[in-house]
């Protein structure tokens, strides 16, 4: 078992169910005729991005300008920015990445889009213009169907700018259970960004793209009429958050850490902390132990919450709960956890340790760590 | 004001401030001779420790290998790693170390040490070992005068180790209010710790080092016979939580954010969310604004919690709500925050921008993030 050869803690990667999350969801854009554009704030690394894209992903989604040009850069160049980005000098440089990829930046705010326009200008470039619609979050995103009209309006007026499509994102439902309220709550929010998009057509404007759609999301929907493409992320890794709902995606990353302490009877202390394991969706879930005794063969022994739990994360440490003795847990034993939300734990690190049924295969940059700008 | 001029969300070093919080832990250390081993965890950076030990820390105090081989790269010589490490490719590196700085790591297990002295020898080098005492937090460290003195044996009978002294850490009791409930506890806490010095030294081993000491209690412990060092580390920049406790440090880090939205009357969205700001000890707190309406010289504007709340952190996003309509706050401006926790805040960037009274200064490297190994 390679798991054992790397300085803990580090993120592996299980290729093979990797490869099978991306298909999968794939499979679904085929069957129900939606296109996935998967959001790249999960992973923050090229080398996944392209596997997304030779799957038959029509491009990425990026959080931001950072995350954007680390992909452009890598040869990915069909981008969503589904984000404000005001700063002049952040706006020239989505101006310059426009010279070479396809590049479009949701907008709430009239503001913003006349300062698009002249970075646009300014690079002799363009930009293509997705209006934001607040579809129950409560957060970024225009209001009204009414300010949408306007905003188009405005951006069909100036040099520089295409206006590209409408972009929700029902993040307040993703996690919701059960499935049936799920529904219900997606269908009132890709509704009212629909309605939005019907409304603009009414008025003459023709909505290109009509994104939404997380991994708690996606088939709804993706299916639902009027929606042309899904940004969710998370699919490829899973986590144990997302694990609760039953979707078709397997858990693919593991956080890898070491036993450094046994100091008494029920209790071990772990190498991840705070500093490389988030804890705003809960610590992160024990899965399996590689324990190095007696010069056995060393194997992945799965672990259950009735086995061993994380009772409190410091900076560095994971003080876990043994309510097993016979797992025997000793100093030096390795436990692979499931984090309880991927994508900020992600953010943690500066690489991927790929692994193909247990032996090591290859490290992968997280290029894109750090990249929040 | 050079703060409107860069990428946001990044990290500002107020250098004025950093400098006196510096200058005043040496005062302290001086009046009341204990020594000052700052803990790098916070800062991760060479260039601040190197302030550090020009200002009059003996040394540093690493949390990991990783934070402690950026320190020795950089030529700080007196090492502490106050953390177990159990990997023998680890212990090798340290070893390693060893040949160029004095390098000093804590343990709580015999097989742990056992296992410190073979890389040692493997390298011919010393290693100096600290042993870690729980003093009521119940994470690592012995639970028993009597482990310490069966493991000093254990030290002093293997090759390549060196009996360095004694390590605890009351961090439970850092956080307590009132001053004088956290004075008792940290008492009672110091007290463990001193004992099994006492006990050693009747069994005839002198500790050399016995540290302890957070921000919250450098003075209660940095003042308690039988101490020699303190370890304390957020003090360089505060954040939040240690605001509350009137010490005498003052806020030098602040994270500088755009307002990218303002989407309805009474709320705005900033840049900054859970990949730039921690949120374990609650959300970070709005400090100054910087506008950039009517072409006004941008000043900073301070803020209290009457005027302006972050009511959530999305990944990526800060909703705020703001309470006082006359701040005007209009997508571009700035908000300097000061973060809840800073060590896990520090950790999620790669560099700071350092100010002096508002000008930029220059950027120093965050060269030990992501060394959590």
């Amino acid at each position: 078992m390679d798991y054992m050869n790397f300085l803990t803690p580090y993120l592996a990667i299980d290729s093979n169910a990797l490869m099978r999350n991306i298909h999968r969801m794939q499979e679904f854009s085929r069957r129900v005729d939606v296109n996935v554009r998967p959001h790249v704030k999960t992973h923050k690394c090229p080398k996944i991005a392209k596997l997304q894209v030779e799957a038959g992903a029509i491009g990425v989604t990026c959080a931001k300008l950072g995350e954007a040009e680390v992909m452009v850069r890598r040869g990915i160049h069909d981008i969503l920015i589904a984000n404000q980005v005001v700063d002049r000098s952040k706006l020239v440089r989505i101006a310059e990445l426009a010279k070479v990829a396809d590049m479009k930046i949701s907008v709430d705010n009239p503001t913003n889009v006349q300062a698009i326009s002249e970075a646009a200008r300014y690079m002799s470039s363009s930009i293509g213009i997705i209006i934001e619609v607040d579809i129950g979050m409560g957060r970024c995103g225009i209001r009204s169907k009414e300010d949408a009209v306007s905003l188009v309006r405005l951006i069909k007026s100036l040099p520089g700018l295409r206006f590209a499509g409408l972009l929700g994102y029902e993040g307040h439902i993703v996690l919701v259970e059960p499935r049936s309220v799920r529904l219900e709550n997606c269908t009132q929010a890709n509704l009212k960004l629909v309605e939005v998009a019907e409304h603009l057509e009414k008025n003459g404007y023709k909505t290109g793209i009509v994104s939404g759609g997380g991994t708690g999301t996606y088939d709804m929907t993706g299916q639902y009429e009027g929606i042309t493409e899904i940004e969710a992320g998370s699919y490829v890794f899973m986590d144990s958050c997302y694990a609760k709902l039953g979707l078709p995606f397997e858990q693919s990353l593991f956080l890898v850490s070491t036993v450094v302490s046994a100091p008494e009877q029920g209790v071990c202390v772990a190498d991840c902390g705070l500093k490389t394991a988030t804890s705003e969706f809960g610590y992160p879930e024990p899965a399996f132990l590689l324990t190095t005794r007696g010069g056995e063969k060393p194997a992945l022994t799965q672990l259950s919450e009735e086995d061993i739990q994380v009772k409190i994360l410091s900076e560095e440490h994971a003080i876990l709960r043994i309510s097993n003795p016979e797992l025997g847990i000793s100093v030096g034993d390795k436990i692979l956890m499931i984090p309880s939300h991927i994508c900020t734990t992600v953010n943690l690190y500066n690489e991927y340790h790929v692994f193909n049924s247990g032996s090591f295969v290859e490290k992968w940059t997280i290029e894109a760590r750090g990249a929040s700008y």
